[in-house]
């Protein structure tokens, strides 16, 4: 018998413990031995669940039993769950996580914790819920050197933008309907602004490149300001909006950045719809992968904690190979405004407007739209070259939206 | 240093080599020594190229060998390319593979006879080239059961269906230009016949449900019998022509086949163009997971050999649990027959023809087209009912396509 520790028995934590008494005889089989949840720590009791005998209220019960090898932790928010993640690591216990806050903030150190006490420190779950994406990049792409991850890895914006793009509907109006069903929080702040996307996307920066970016200091847009306007240009020239995390590397330092882009329906991310996430690695010598499925809910997000469970209780006898990520400093980052990609631009202006801004931006891909406004795509520039040359235009766009090709 | 041997240099064992030349620092951080192609095997001699004193034309000097650890297998076909992985696997070597046809003809045999000599088989180049999806449904997928795999596994078949949708030509005229540009064989049978994707749907019939299937026996149709009719319907249902590999559990018995269908665009799978790769896992927890990428061509193959390489010799202190496949018997397969979907009939007649058909197909999906045909799509049913049922009709359809929803 294995014995394993929950903490958090929210959504994702009684998932799992749904997901492996489900699947328990595969399960078994795959560990070579049965695997038993010995105590769930949660501030509420249960009493009228099955499990409801396994509920402490004191995490030193876990830590201090040396039964139990490992520890899932799903508890969300940074504190207390970075601190019991660290008592049980320097315990020797192997933690798995669903916890991109605390991974995105806290995991350079909690992987070298991890590695001095020989034990395992596994996020599957923390980016694109439940779709394989970390241990395909740890494993599937070790051949590879990553050049850029690009995502939709936040369902509830991605549900509000197909909402818009297809149903017509404002932003507003959108996001009410996915509270009511329950696709967006009663505070979508994390959501909506872009702030659960920067997690995530510093989260696969640091597996592409080795170095952990502070979320809150990469460049972060959220859809708040995307209207019908967007939405309309977009179809306009065959593309869709889309939030996007994006990180590549330029000359050496490491660009993460949230925005919402036009993606062009050549781009396989872009028919990514609905609470769908889809993840596209282009890797030197693969080039691109799309990974694509749901990113978030309670069994999907609990599947991959529980492959997670599997790949360390499987492999318990052997020493795990962790990623060993630094601490980003000022140096390894590149700004936003060096990123070079085509940008698209929504411009007030008659024929002779539309040649200067097309001159300016390198291109003669413009369309004109009703209410005498032009479309235009410019050739791939950074954001300071591309608005330096509008600038000197003497136009103002109504807005700017990079291209994901 | 890690001694391997490369079995066969033809486009994926020079990939293997450059991959593991170009990637060789990562790479040996990954093993934590440096990995060394010590032999090649091969007919030919290349006395140019870099490699080329590697060069042995007889295997027994790679089997006697006990410096060499692990044998990449890329000579395609079934003979010797079995005889060399039994002859290495009993040698105690570790084998991995992208020949697609050794894997689904004798892999339950081969892993048999690598769990007793406690080597590794592992396959991941033999299912969609550089797509990770053998070991993301071995490990991410492992909390799991499977409920259906679907997958474009053929990349030439899917580059010519794409250009006859885009471009409306002739079956035969694209075959030409995909032979042209190399997409395509001078024999062309082993794609256009869907022989090669029944292989790959056999493989990954047998990750999902531990029964092998002989892939000479699932029903195959291939495209030879697509023409612009097929893609102007499903251009009309606002649905993609596309070969299709499928594999599920009807009453406990296992179904692989390989059809063209008509896939909806809601469907992720429908928008996988040109040459790439798509598969659709269904799961019981996770529920759908697309894996998109490059499923053919030099180094997206050799990326996940090398991929198979890496997992092998980071691994190599402990014991790897392998898939158990048992030989199907009749006993366990399903029969296509009693595959049940909903199926896309073109019909010739009139409004009242009409009538009788969507009535016996218990639809009311049904379109009218040029030419005094309508084309509808039955609600799900075993082929043999629809079948049955559009005879007591009278009517007699120009084409039938199942439809993947």
């Amino acid at each position: 018998m294995l014995q394993i520790a929950i903490l958090g028995f929210g959504v994702v934590g009684s998932g799992t413990a749904e997901v492996l008494y489900e699947n328990r005889k595969q399960i078994a089989d795959y560990c070579g031995d049965e695997v038993n949840i010995k105590y769930i720590l949660d501030l509420r009791d249960f009493p009228d669940h099955p499990l409801g005998d396994r509920v402490v209220h004191d995490v030193n019960v876990i830590l201090n039993d040396p039964e139990v090898v490992l520890v899932a932790e799903m508890m969300g928010g940074a504190h207390p769950a970075y601190d019991f993640t660290r008592a049980a690591l320097e315990a020797g216990k192997h933690v798995v996580t669903s916890n991109k806050e605390v991974v995105a903030t806290f995991g350079a150190e909690l992987l070298e914790i991890a590695r001095t006490h020989h034990a395992s420190y596994l996020f599957e779950a923390s980016v694109g819920g439940g779709i394989p994406i970390i241990r395909p990049m740890q494993t599937d792409l070790a051949s590879n050197e990553i050049l850029s991850v690009s995502g939709i890895l936040n369902g509830t914006t991605n549900f509000i933008l197909t909402k818009m793009k297809n149903e017509g509907a404002a932003f507003a109006d959108v996001l009410r309907e996915a509270q009511q069903k329950g696709y967006a929080e009663a505070n979508p702040t994390a959501d909506v602004e872009g702030i659960d996307a920067a997690r995530k996307i510093v989260i696969l920066a640091a597996l592409a490149f080795g170095v952990l970016a502070d979320p809150n200091r990469i460049s972060t847009k959220g859809i708040t300001g995307i209207t019908q306007e967007h939405t309309a240009v977009a179809d306009k020239l065959g593309c869709a909006v889309k939030l996007i995390g994006h990180t590549e590397k330029i000359d050496g330092r490491v660009l993460a950045l949230v925005s919402p882009f036009l993606v062009p329906a050549a781009n396989p991310i872009s028919h990514v719809d609905d609470v769908y996430n889809g993840i596209l690695v282009d890797a030197n010598m693969l080039g691109r992968a799309l990974f694509y499925g749901a990113g978030a809910g309670k069994l999907p997000t609990a599947s991959a904690v529980v492959a997670d469970i599997l790949d360390v209780l499987s492999h318990r006898a052997s020493e795990r190979r962790l990623p060993a990520w630094r601490v980003a400093t000022a140096e390894d980052m590149a700004s936003s405004e060096d990123y070079v990609c085509r940008r698209c631009y929504l411009i007030e202006g008659c024929q002779r407007c539309a040649a200067k801004a097309k001159a300016a931006l390198g291109t003669e891909d413009c369309v004109f739209l009703e209410g005498g406004t032009f479309a235009l795509i410019s050739r791939p520039m950074s954001e300071k070259d591309a608005n330096a040359a509008l600038a000197s235009t003497g136009l103002t766009p109504r807005f700017c939206l990079p291209v994901l090709d």
